[in-house]
């Protein structure tokens, strides 16, 4: 079976021995802290180079047990049942499950390729009671790999200072660009007063070690803090002591250039194997300059269905409808196969295409 | 500061040189699956050996970051607002806390040396609707450091089949014994019908490992594993994995062992202290054979004002009302502390009490 489901990175991309001897150093170094309680706000030393490394003040950083348990912690505090919450449509699927179980109302808003569309925005804003919040992956997108153009960015930066607009900024891709200049992040247009920033470890080390962070007021810091404790006490600290680890000793930018690295030559071959295969039909697709993710368009097919012949083809997706996307999208992840299942895998779903999907 | 407050482990009990070499091993055996997301119920060579310690299947075993947050599933999944929660007078109080943040009726129980009443379940069964369940530490139960006797472990069990009542026995001490033969667990009782087992290896291995686990039917495995899902894809499989590698090597017994004879000392410590300053009042305490706590009860005293004046003594406890007991009470650790800073803290605590408790 080919995935282009798996929306995680390759094995290779995993800094194995590295951690390896990170986690040893760390615990031999300082294991009477990390092996006891702590901070439910994380450890110190890394919450210290989060912060020099977005210039804010350590007491705004948040660290958790990965990402998404930050979201929950954060759409939690801000989401009663009946709360509106804007999205992307598409956008990630946890999210979307998470707010929908906390009884909120989620609102897709418009994207196109320069990502989120300021005008949805404002009409979602001039329609309805002040939402939550909204939520936005600006960069590489998942699941559509599209990124916001600046002009955009500081738009939306506009609008949400306009409509005193909470945003929920999650970047956990933003580094992993293989090619192009990097857009500034909202939180670095905004400051901070309407812009939650939430990245992780998870794209840049491993998706295991589980650390995920917020950057958010220190008031707001202090609140999530005390759900934190109540429901963990202490995250996993010998995780984001590694991780520490791993930066103190200059590992965490040479480990991404050689992830990017790891990561262009697959997001390529299924380029040129998308551009090969379905380059004559009526087929669209994303051209992400970084991140985990394409998005494919095939008119007048049905993704769902596509999806059942292509398991029994041996090549797996996930259809764009699980992200809230139109019925004829598909999200195809290259971060997780070989450029060599890639060049497999993408003729093996281009000859289930029906040869109506072609102009 | 002499603290007789923080109910966790004295940093030498940590095996911190272990638990190091444990890291890096593992990671080096298995990194490529540890540093990658994985199962939401833990890291299975670990849920396996918990599966084969307990005697039951390892789809039973599901594994958290640490026991409070699988508490905080369980209550989540079983305490709808209103439900009734019986739980022993006193308790742990974060569970308190994040019951009474769900919503739930807490319906504490009478408790006496044999620990809690099963009078008073029944009382409590005849009184009202079906409870959502029974919360108990039948073992060095925290705050009290009482053990449920055997002869009682046998009539709650039958009560919880005649009634239909689900138990969660949440026994995180049970193996931090001293002295003296162990009691069979609820769950051995039961065989796992009506009683939910929870535990972790915060006191047998280090607390900021952060692995707790439950053992419950694989039905409601399943459908917690799907809440852990939403919360956090996967638990923190550095932290666990190190944990089955400790076990693998058979560190697991020595170290107990080791902790053992450590905590061991303190409360020694900690009896001929009492023994000595407060032998002659009214005061008494638990003689617990094992785990962190005594609790101490000073008739006539107001443990809450009583702690004021301690703090500016140099010494610390928590009042028994924080777990709903008596103004009275006092839950005093002995874990943390060595056995000098108990032999010095004792006596200036005894020296706050007035001589109107002296009988």
């Amino acid at each position: 079976m080919i995935s282009f489901a798996r929306g995680v990175p390759a094995p290779e991309c995993l800094p194995v021995d590295e951690l390896a001897d990170c986690a040893r150093a760390v615990l031999l170094a300082d294991g009477r802290t990390i092996l006891s309680y702590g901070s439910p706000s994380g450890y110190e030393p890394l919450r210290e180079w989060i912060a020099e490394r977005h210039g804010v003040e350590s007491e705004r950083v948040f660290v958790t047990n990965g990402g998404l348990q930050g979201f929950v912690f954060f759409a939690q505090r801000h989401c009663r049942p009946g709360a509106r919450v804007l999205v992307e449509r598409p956008t990630y699927d946890r999210p979307l499950k998470i707010l929908r179980e906390l009884g909120a109302e989620v609102v897709p808003l418009a994207m196109d390729e320069e990502g989120l569309e300021p005008d949805a925005l404002e009409a979602a804003l001039a329609d309805g009671p002040t939402p939550a919040f909204l939520y936005t992956i600006p960069t590489f997108q998942n699941p559509s790999g599209r990124t916001l153009s600046t002009d955009r960015r500081r738009r939306i930066v506009e609008i949400a200072r306009t409509h005193d607009l909470l945003v929920l900024e999650d970047d956990p891709y933003g580094l992993v660009r293989f090619e192009g200049e990097p857009q500034p992040s909202l939180l670095d247009l905004d400051g901070g007063e309407h812009v939650v920033y939430t990245s992780s470890f998870s794209k840049t080390v491993a998706p295991g070690i589980r650390v995920g962070y917020f950057i958010l007021p220190a008031a707001l810091r202090a609140e999530l803090e005390a759900t934190s404790t109540s429901t963990y006490i202490t995250p996993g600290l010998v995780g984001e002591a590694t991780v520490y680890e791993f930066t103190r000793r200059g590992n965490f930018d040479s480990n991404l250039t050689r992830v990017r690295d790891l990561l262009r030559a697959r997001r390529d071959a299924m380029f040129e194997a998308l551009e090969a295969e379905l380059g004559h039909t009526g087929a669209t697709w994303s051209r992400p300059q970084g991140g985990y993710f394409v998005w494919l368009d095939v008119p007048g097919v049905d993704a769902a269905e596509l999806l059942g012949r292509a398991t029994d083809a041996g090549v797996t997706f996930v259809p764009g409808t699980d992200f809230g996307g139109a019925p004829t999208t598909a999200r195809l992840a290259y971060s997780f196969v070989s450029p060599d299942e890639i060049r497999e895998g993408v003729p093996r779903l281009a000859a289930l295409v029906p040869s109506t999907a072609t102009l």
